[in-house]
């Protein structure tokens, strides 16, 4: 039996969009969906009954991180990352890839692997292929991911060609460590940079590897969003139609929408709750730097269009008190409203999919939160 | 109507202590009773829900903080503090005055009040008794402190008197200038140090204003514990039966239960919450500093004997490796459990002396804890 399954219930009339369903041994997951990200087994600031509470459908956790502090083994002796952390729905790890490859100065590539150095203590490290998926089956996450390489923007032609080529070797390495191919789907990552040819190379080349899933990896890394859009408009409809896809790291409400419009299925991002830990709350207005001395005495909730617990519970002056005063609680707060605000936002172009009406969606949410079309 | 009533269901045949209820406009407090302080106006990485959760009857919060930031004009405006937290449960405030004492050289006393300098941003400011009231009152608790002065410890016989005669003309305008007496109980705050004859004169003197309910003040405030327990057992004799006893600002299991065994009612503490995100667990085994090494492999819950949300959910070793991270739910989950246990500590307190066996129940607490009798 296979760790996973991709239904496709039907396209959207309107957009390249599409609803779908991940039949996973841990429950279903009906897509589009944003995977709130859980980077050291802990979505920050949020208990797992929270996560629950919001509707998280999956979410995301950090090899990197993890291998590096408790260790995999540990996570693995606990009895897997689920029990460790107590969250039994889906659980997608990244590769590990990224993060290496973001460490700069502090890490040497060769065909093998990534020698790296940690972030916290300076120690030696060596992440290869291999590596990578003995610690993401220690860790037992329903989704894997292949160790990629991610290429930077601006990046050379020559560059990403030869980065691509070897995410592909790597991708072939890691399909043949991975055993446990029952419980964990391993998924693939396109590269390619901003060169369409070099996608289609990439993703030809994946593709006969016929991996469970692919996301499309390389993207949100500086480069300007209508080129991410157009990366994305000639990428996706080389992916498969019965495999999830997955556009790594974009959480911005505009990004998940023109994802989903151009067929993407998954989506994650520490934004939400990064910018909610530092004040900033998604509404359906637009973005609210709560500390903002306007709010002062705004006895009305964050959201008036919202009905999560904290927009049903608290005022602006409340949440701007408790920023000014340094409370957990304000943290909290925002960052259980803005995970709540963006998977309603995908509720909603679910939604939209099932009644062929996504670019109109897209249409009224822009138009509200004061984004350009 | 009176703002509270106490009502003394049994004295313990064992020992001092009280089996009690406080009535009040917004609930019943089964006493004697832990309050959780929540100084600005939020207990510290809790929801209210939370508090309810681990049934917290009453919670503290602080004059002082809340009239530097948000200000008390502003809780009013926003319905009082009740509303401003969404807390429908009774809350006690504090005057400020053992917070304005503890600022040392950025306060200055007279008869009027004392002149400070805010610990925020060095603003000049001044407190007197009349405005402890005016802030209280604007703040809307349930159960308001008089403006008080708190002895240091050491401190010479003649500076406590002084010290205590002007708590009690303090305390005379704190009455005249509360006018809310329907719907606030301002409680009396008996001073007097480790002396006996000024702890009888304060207690005399106060006693005439016929307050609803008073305090024990002075105390905790760096003497030794058998001093603390000195002073109680002549101090509480002194106090009316038919009110309310509060100690002020102590918090440890075994100042809780002796507390309880000679007839107090009320206590107040940070310690629970201040430990708790500092990585230390109250457990019926004793403290324990959950970095320690030795939880790496902990696989078990943080008190066995525990039947908390975090108790029932994580192990030693998941909390360990939050507070390794620096994750916010490590905080949040160490500040649960600690409430927790304090108030099913109380809990306890209550049944034994329902039982007449406060004296057994301390004996077998301590033991298990780890205190010497």
């Amino acid at each position: 039996m296979m760790a996973i399954k991709y239904e496709l219930i039907k396209e959207c009339k309107q957009s390249g969009a599409r609803l779908g369903r991940i039949h996973t041994k841990r429950g279903i997951i009906e897509t589009p969906i944003f995977m709130p990200v859980g980077t050291q087994a802990t979505v920050k600031a949020m208990t797992v009954e929270e996560l629950k509470e919001i509707e998280s459908q999956i979410i995301l956790s950090n090899t990197y991180h993890l291998y590096l502090r408790p260790g995999h083994e540990l996570v693995k002796k606990a009895g897997g990352l689920h029990q460790f952390m107590n969250w039994d729905k889906p659980i997608l790890t990244d590769s590990g890839g990224f993060q290496v490859f973001s460490l700069g100065a502090l890490r040497k590539i060769t065909e093998e692997g990534v020698e790296f150095r940690s972030h916290l203590d300076g120690s030696k490290h060596f992440i290869s292929p291999e590596k990578a998926v003995e610690i993401q089956n220690a860790l037992g996450s329903d989704i894997m991911m292949v160790f990629d390489e991610c290429a930077p923007y601006p990046a050379e032609w020559q560059y990403v060609k030869n980065s691509l080529e070897r995410t592909t070797r790597w991708a072939k390495r890691c399909k043949e460590a991975h055993k446990n191919t029952d419980n964990q789907a391993l998924f693939g990552i396109i590269q390619g940079g901003m060169y369409e040819d070099l996608r289609r190379q990439s993703a030809a080349e994946l593709l006969e590897l016929d991996l469970p899933g692919y996301a499309v990896g390389g993207l949100s890394v500086g480069e300007p969003k209508h080129l991410m859009y157009e990366v994305l408009d000639y990428t996706t409809p080389l992916m498969p139609k019965d495999k999830p896809r997955y556009l790594m790291g974009v959480g911005s409400p505009d990004c998940l929408i023109e994802g989903a419009i151009r067929g993407i299925d998954m989506f994650d991002c520490v934004l939400p709750t990064r910018i909610g830990r530092n004040g900033t709350a998604m509404t359906s207005g637009g973005r609210v730097v709560i500390k903002n001395s306007k709010h002062t005495e705004a006895f009305e909730p964050l959201d008036p269009e919202c009905d999560c617990y904290v927009c049903k519970n608290y005022t602006r002056a409340y949440l701007r008190h408790l920023f000014k005063a340094d409370e957990i609680l304000g943290l909290r707060l925002l960052t259980y409203h803005n995970l709540y605000f963006l998977l309603k936002l995908m509720a909603g172009v679910r939604q939209a999919i099932q009644e062929d009406r996504l670019l109109d969606y897209r249409r009224e949410f822009f138009t509200k939160y004061g984004y350009e079309l």
